[in-house]
């Protein structure tokens, strides 16, 4: 087991453990602004533990993003990709563990901080909503990491920056579909939960890689990259 | 189309999809400090990214500071203006999409993340109050950036100052104006959302161009700036 | 009038306009969490702007804390202390004119932050708990302005360590005192409030003051400083 | 008194006095969000005043990291220990002396911020789901810790992102057992609480030593450590 993908999966297990685990234990006291503030700075804890080893990728669109402004090795990508899924799995499931020793728990109820979107959700948001939300958030997000960690940028804020982007992303989004912007994120909770979790499952697969591999692209093409300046 | 007028539209585009769709979607939930979060943190994440391209004014108000301030070229002012004003536009228009997938939206009730102020609004403050909070505000807010960005100041820390700095600014006056500080930021919503939006809206150029202009006057002055210390 | 002195009037008038602006207009909606934050955050505005004319002291509790500790002049600090007093009046006077268009505004319900303790206030902490909270609040504030600005500190993490720190002992002790630790920020609000806040102010002037005086002399003796390491 | 020693007794008073202080006086006012940043920014305070002294432990558990990651000396980690648990009582006491002068304030009843499980605790988790939260948590408290300050870390944000992580745990976990990870913070309210708070303890003495001690441990086998990459 190589140290960047122990990295990545302790990262991924830092964002879910901290970002879903907040909805989950704390969503009625600390409301939806305190689950965004709970999975920005689960980035800012990854990315100055771990981020040094792995670059603290922690989720699927990103690290495509990456690969596609020709950052990241292919092979690379792969065990990225599977390290963040194994993080996020293992952090739902130490939720579940949690969360079965409060006695009204119940998973059909309370979810497991799970994304989903449309009918009987919190903002009944469609498909439509739900699509351009993830895939624009998605690619402002990718294009933020790929600014920030660029060969001219502030090294050592990156990370800071990152996770309060990704705290201002769930302030907008959280009604809409809970906030995925990260296949793994949303991989890891509907595997236990199941149901419109896993129904729901491939809009958070899908709008995320698209936004993230627009980034790719396009900081590729020079138009949100400075390093040629 | 250069590098730095995509940049502003980029960033810009962040400021009103984050701080405006914040409002929008997520008003009821997160309430004001959240909303002020969100422009907040908005600006970190443009800084951080497409800053190190254009400097990430994001505010025609801001460019007109920069502008007096001697900081900047006339030329390359009136591209930030228009970039600014596009990316807020194609926002606003964005945002409105994503809420029309919402069953019960309604652009009249909710609105768009309008500046408003005066009888029907929030605080019910009346014109006086609007133009002295903004033209105030405005005036802090780019004394904070010429301050922060200037030659022997931290460069890297700006971005993180620039953004706590509006997040304060809307704790204190969302509830007087909605806190525009930003005539590009009050355009784009406004076109959308029409009626008072629009009749309101000389207000959130006015006063905000004013306020940054002095800044910018000030500063060249030597009186805010520590460049001959 | 030196630059300083102008440095110390703008960065105090941020200080009471975020942090008094957000507890006057937006108390009801932001809550002591974020009037916790919108003082806080005014120490990152105020610090990397005019921080690097002045040091942003802000704070005639502070001043004197750092004169103790032999890091400034007798005669600066006098200087510093009355630019503090007039920034925290304008300050003061420019969110009164902007409440009066409010047209409910009361200054005798609303107030304008100003800072008060014992029957009838929020919390309605006695005498001793104010003095307790007040002294301990500035010793601690003070104790954490001086380490993050010594000689072998990063310095330009200050201006933010200091501004979160004011934001932590909001979040401790606006109930108790509303937070003064800053005898400047208690008598802008102070003179236009009148009445209790008059007769309290004896209070936020003497507690922060000894608080102040003896983080000083802790610093200067060596025991919070890092300087001869 | 050695310095580090009396710059552990200082910022563990911080740490409690802060972040009790924050759940004690101000707990119905901010919620368990607030009192999260409270903690969180109760870190950054102690890290960028006396952390160039000490290191700013502020945490057995993080100690024992620290011990066995093999960057601390065993004589050392007591001294650490008993600076620890004098500034987190000493706190609790001034804590106590603060509440005492507000009139209707019973210790049985508001407590003084003391870790607690269980029925009739706020969340009512069982013993598993506390012994898990705190281990798990203070894991990956003790590993950003040490992934932080590690030689190719950029130790001017190791404060910030430390005192961030401290924050994002406490919005999991409050509700769970009020969030220890760290058994001189528990220490200290017990004592002056008694009760369940002392029969608890324990909990919130193993739990947090184990996982900082497998954070220790796993760091200087290099799986979560860059210092040789």
């Amino acid at each position: 087991m190589s140290k960047p993908f122990f990295a990545e999966v302790i990262g991924t297990f830092i964002l879910v453990f901290f970002g879903c685990g907040a909805a989950v234990f704390m969503g009625d006291e600390i409301g939806m602004l305190g689950i965004s503030f709970a999975f920005g700075l689960a980035i800012v804890a990854a990315a100055y533990s771990v981020g040094n080893i792995s670059g603290a990728h922690l989720n699927p669109a990103v690290s495509l993003g990456v690969l596609l402004a020709g950052k990241m090795e292919s092979s690379a990508f792969v065990t990225y990709v599977i390290a963040q899924i194994i993080g996020a799995i293992v952090a739902a499931f130490a939720l579940l563990m949690i969360a079965n020793g409060q006695p009204s728990y119940d998973i059909a109820v309370t979810g497991l901080g799970q994304n989903l979107y449309g009918p009987g959700t919190a903002g009944e948001y469609g498909l439509t909503s739900a699509l351009l939300f993830e895939g624009i958030a998605t690619f402002l997000f990718v294009t933020v990491i790929l600014g920030a960690t660029q060969a001219n940028a502030p090294a050592m804020m990156a990370g800071l920056a990152i996770g309060l982007t990704l705290a201002a992303i769930h302030m907008v989004g959280i009604i809409i579909t809970g906030v995925s912007v990260n296949p793994a994120r949303s991989i890891g909770p509907a595997i236990f939960a199941g149901g419109q979790a896993l129904s729901d499952l491939w809009v958070f697969i899908v709008a995320p890689l698209v936004g993230g591999a627009l980034a790719g692209v396009i900081f590729k093409m020079g138009l949100t990259s400075a390093e040629d300046a």
